[in-house]
């Protein structure tokens, strides 16, 4: 099993110990997805573009994003496993979907 | 590599082959992940919980579903190959700190 | 009548017409609110702090976000209006409560 | 001057008094605002439709509703104001477009 199912089968794990499949809607994960990246913009909303680089960011601030960012990852996970989405495909899908919207020079 | 890696490296290739590094800031990112989160929340708005079920959906429902689902993880994907985070890693970090704060009866 | 009350029984009347009720429940349109402010983030993401400024913007841009402003007013309003909420009332009391957080120096 | 001048002057000496005018490039605001949807929408993921109702709502959970509204709002107004929108103006605009759109029987 590859890295993606095996987190996909730990977060459902989690949920399942909590009995929350219930509250588990595909709608209402939605909404948790847009909440988490609500707090993960809010995390840069007052930095200037490179104060929100790499290498300006405080190890305090680099936890916060991280943690943001995990938020998203986490319901973005629990919605694919809900739905049957195979996350890797759908990447790959729409990638090849962008080549196509946006040609390299050569 | 793992799958997560190699889905990085795909997407760094993409944006690299655009010179889109100067418009991948972390803070740009974030817009765009909360941007695709809306698009994504969209789809699922006027449905009911019951609407939005895996087996309730259309196919096309699930297509569009699953593209939405995509541009969120490229952009995640993408903010956590710019800074360096390990989406393993705070994936498991942020579900130990949930863990703390829902444990369960047993 | 105030023009936001004004506003409020545009926006109910043309939901009203429609028969849309059933689908403005709080919770819908809480997420209608966050696709919209989605929109309107997309409509920033590329731009530099100097490239997003009023003089910067082309007319093509104004009238662009201007359209995707009034976007999340109509599903605010509307929530307001579906929950009995006085927006002016609130504003004031979350600037009151703002003032609270952060004192000026005199 | 109307309640929505009233309002965006209020917020715009807020502001001012603390030397906030920097952070607030329209690009930062729509952040802002993408942010305070996410706390909104946050507020509803968990709850049923029929629980989001205004009869349903606790008061604790109307004040909590009311001051997120009120974050979008603030915001909202501020974009508007240092780009120089009319709110009322475009929100009327985009009643007339969707009217175009969304036709009614008669």
């Amino acid at each position: 099993m590859g890295e993606i199912e095996e987190l996909k089968a730990e977060i459902r794990k989690f949920a399942d110990a909590r009995d929350w499949e219930i509250f588990h809607t595909p709608k209402n994960l939605s909404m948790a997805i847009a909440g988490e990246a609500g707090e993960l913009v809010a995390e840069f909303q007052w930095l200037t573009a490179d104060e929100s680089a790499k290498n300006s960011l405080s190890e305090a601030q680099k936890i916060a994003i991280g943690l943001e960012v995990a938020d998203v990852a986490i319901y973005l996970l629990r919605l694919a496993d809900v739905l049957g989405i195979n996350l890797e495909e759908v990447v790959r899908a729409k990638l090849k979907i962008n080549e196509g919207r946006f040609p390299t020079q050569d």
